[in-house]
């Protein structure tokens, strides 16, 4: 988290990132890493694609880590809400084995 | 990550991901994170929708450990080695409160 | 249209078009579109990047022809369909000059 | 394009409709479309959910209009535009049944 931070302020770059564009960047990025996967099997596209597959997959993490740190969000502590709810939504004696919806369930 | 993990785990949903579907996962998280700013501020996305914003960037961010996981990376070690390659494509004398991207440096 | 399925044919790329493929193709070309606003407001993409918005819209109505054409769709059909549904859903007396989700309304 | 353009102008939502929000829009139907095909091969998909993969490309193909519209561009014309640029980037004899990206032929 510090080295992404660093980055940033050594460039000066804090006055651009506003939420929403840093949204709509974190949105790119897992289209980039996406990207790789195109017309492809998992398997192939490892393969292929491992190192850039691993460069857009960090660029997801960073943005994700530039937008906590602009909202000033625990990323731990919002990983484990979330998964709390998840939890409710999908109680493991309903969803076990099963990839419907909660809404479904 | 280990909660990440035990949460699928419990539910033998393990059998359902493949890198190329949780590639997809990711994305769509990031959009549905990027819907609570659409026609809307920064500000205002924000003042309206925190709760959602928080449980979106949590779901992108357990997609991508997911992944990391799916694919045996490290996320620290990614993360730190696009960093140094930013570094080179961006250096601090000419990145320096630019928005332009390296090709145009 | 007709021109799109030409395009395509002459180089034998129906083989790989399935309609999932499709869809994620769409899906990028619609964030590359997108990414000529990343850290810009509309006036200065617009400005910079007159060319390339042309050419990524193109793309994304070119794929939503293709995979139209996949699933045997009557694109006026679909869109006409989709208004009637979104008149219901958001009825001009209420939904006048307001930009709140239907769920809301 | 005129029933889209009369749906939007009857409530008077012209004035939310900047090109940088449209953009989003347009990602995001183009990833709620996607979203019919988590987890899913193309057949199970069209399946399952083929009246919302429907309404979700008509999503896409309305926000197109109305972004083609917003920023006064034809269509046709610059479907025609990218095709011609396509077929200079894949000339028939290079990319027949070849998935391989332009920069790679």
């Amino acid at each position: 988290m510090l080295m992404v931070l660093n980055f940033r302020n050594e460039r000066n770059w804090e006055q651009f990132h506003n939420s929403k564009d840093l949204a709509i960047s974190l949105s790119l990025e897992a289209s980039e890493l996406l990207e790789n996967f195109q017309w492809k099997s998992s398997e192939e596209a490892v393969k292929e694609n491992k190192e850039n597959i691993e460069d857009e997959l960090a660029d997801v993490l960073i943005y994700s880590l530039l937008l906590a740190n602009d909202l000033k969000l625990d990323v731990d502590k919002i990983i484990k809400n979330k998964i709390q709810k998840n939890e409710k939504k999908y109680p493991v004696d309903k969803a076990y084995g099963v990839r419907t919806k909660y809404t479904n369930l």
